[in-house]
């Protein structure tokens, strides 16, 4: 069996129109060169979602590449230069849905493994791949069930690297150590519906409401710290009204969302919210999700051998940061042990013409090998 | 041709299911009626809008009773007690839709109209009725449209009485003296879309405006004065966001309404609301909606003829009121003249059950009569 390259298991892959919660079969082909190189596999199909927990060795420690098989939407066809799942290169760049995020990391992730196995094929410790097919969708059946599954039998990752676009401008300039939490908050504030002719009839819950959220909106939550930015409160939807402009409304319904960093905990939130709109004696109704807790990587020994990895294909050293949206990390960090984020240039993620560079995923794939030499070899 | 009573002409005319625009010929009956007393019949179609203007007499002064024949929908007909369109007395209680807003005003002020002219044949001025089918509706071809005809050549109405069911205990209780103005501001605040995770590359109008809203609920726009209650704002509607919770919106729709005295006008208050937004440095458009200039009728012939017929023939003095919604009484105060509002309790209007007491309409009948012969005998 010779090994494909890097670029040939992209083409493979952004082939396939795994839009979320397909697989297209993206996770068997994956599952069957892994097999060959002495992988045990296991698909976990959870509902919708094809998941896949493929491990090599028994020993510790257990490093393991994570991500997802499955897209977002192409958008309208007829708007991309080529195909969206029709890989094509032009002038240096891999083009298609998927490119970045994130089938160019795994056919990375499997090259380097490949080439690693190759290479090292009495490494010490495991390799593990945890695939999901619902990254971009509710994240239900995916990771978390994955991860839920591991932690009963007490299988836990010690070093886990996850594929996502975390790169700005050239591959390996930002490495993700952690990411905020997420908490969203839905408030509703009753009042009692009325005639606007008849105002002392009525008490207009938007009227009541108005000075909290303006509070709300300007409270400094936390000044985040080295690895995390100032919580971040955002109202994300508002509504009340009958729609006609002569009815005061009965009920102000308003959806927020905090991303918040190590410095608070979702239950000092919660605390700090319903103490401010009791402080405004308003009579509300108040229901949270906890989307995900924060976690943080600050230093170890994969922020050192990613780190190193990164230097010695690039000669950069990679910016640790938290900022952006949240990612299956949160699930997998839940396990104790050391998570970060590499993977491509994020520009085109999820947008018309996604691509990559070719030498990008090339780097990266470079970067993935020396990364598990740092740690297993 | 024998003058059938108050309590026969609400019977027939309720009888009729004239829902806006609907007329179902009510019109048509008075106007005939009208006609073998010598009235000058001039319909005046509008669209889908039937309108009366009928005129006995071409010499001032001109006293007008101005009206509508249309009625709100009954509503699920099997909640009435008695069929809405067919008008049935109980206990003293005349039901039916429309029994109190207000085919029972205009059967009075035809009975009293009929014996008015047989008792004094030779009044002093003229007598007019200035009806419509759609003062229920969106009040666009109806009174509006009649009033621009006669200001266009010139025609000028001194007195009238608006049969809107001002009372709210006894017949007579009160009298509508004048109305509150109407003014409507759709507010749009532009931000920047962006996504939750990245909040300083978006910029949330719902965050942007929140002070401004607080602010705009708790400014003392007036004190009111002796006839009008303070001028009153209220938030109907409100709407941002996509429906996402991780998505800032980009746009923060809010439309207001004020309910004004005559101690501001329409410009002061929009001039104000401008202040205040461009002070809080939004981004936004703003359009308004005039709909109606707040009108008072302080003193004069026709409040104390009203006045005057309400002792004669209830023993009682009418309070002087100016609240409650809108009427066509403002489009009939353009002109100029003395505009009042006088006719039955207004408990059931617009409800299941509409109906008002026999005796009252009765009474109603004959305060009409004597407000012609104090104006016009
Ligand atoms: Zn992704
Ligand atoms: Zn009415």
């Amino acid at each position: 069996m010779t090994n494909p390259t890097v670029i040939e298991l992209a083409l493979d892959l952004i082939g396939r129109p795994s839009v979320t919660p397909e697989d297209c079969g993206c996770q068997t082909m994956i599952a069957e060169r892994l097999q060959a190189h002495d992988f045990h596999i296991e698909p976990m199909i959870f509902a919708d979602t094809t998941n896949l927990w493929a491990r090599r060795g028994s020993e510790g420690p257990l490093f393991c590449f994570a991500g997802h098989t499955d897209v977002v939407p192409s958008g309208p066809e007829e708007a991309w230069h080529t195909p969206p799942f029709e890989p094509t290169i032009i002038d240096g760049y891999l083009h298609g849905r998927g490119a970045a995020d994130m089938k160019g990391s795994l056919a990375a992730m499997l090259s380097a493994t490949e080439r690693f196995i190759s290479d090292y094929p009495n490494h010490r410790g495991s390799i593990a791949f945890l695939l999901t097919s619902d990254e971009e969708g509710p994240f239900i059946n995916g990771t978390t069930k994955v991860v839920d599954t591991l932690m009963a039998r007490n299988e836990r990752i010690d070093y886990c690297l996850v594929g996502e676009p975390s790169s700005t401008q050239s591959v390996g300039d930002v490495v993700k150590n952690g990411r905020r939490g997420s908490l969203t908050g839905e408030l509703r504030v009753q009042g009692i519906q009325g005639h606007v002719a008849y105002p002392h009839l009525g008490e207009n819950p938007v009227h009541k409401a108005a000075p909290a959220l303006a509070e709300l909106t300007q409270i400094e939550w936390d000044k985040g710290n080295e690895f995390f930015p100032p919580t971040s409160f955002q109202i994300a939807n508002i509504q009340a009204g009958t729609g006609a402009s002569n009815v005061i409304p009965g009920e102000l319904y308003v959806q927020f969302n905090f991303r918040y960093s190590t410095q608070v905990t979702a239950e000092e939130l919660v605390k700090r919210v319903h103490h401010l709109l009791d402080a405004h004696g308003l009579n509300y109704q108040l229901d949270w999700t906890y989307n995900g807790q924060p976690f943080l990587t600050d230093s170890g020994s994969l922020v050192s051998a990613v780190t190193k990895a990164i230097a010695t294909v690039a000669g950069i050293e990679p910016a640790l940061l938290t900022t952006g949206g949240t990612s299956d990390g949160r699930f997998i960090a839940k396990m104790g042990g050391e998570v970060i984020e590499l993977g491509p240039v994020n520009a085109t993620i999820h947008k018309i013409n996604e691509c990559v560079k070719v030498h990008d995923l090339q780097q990266l794939e470079q970067m993935y090998y020396h990364t598990l030499k740092e740690l297993l070899a």
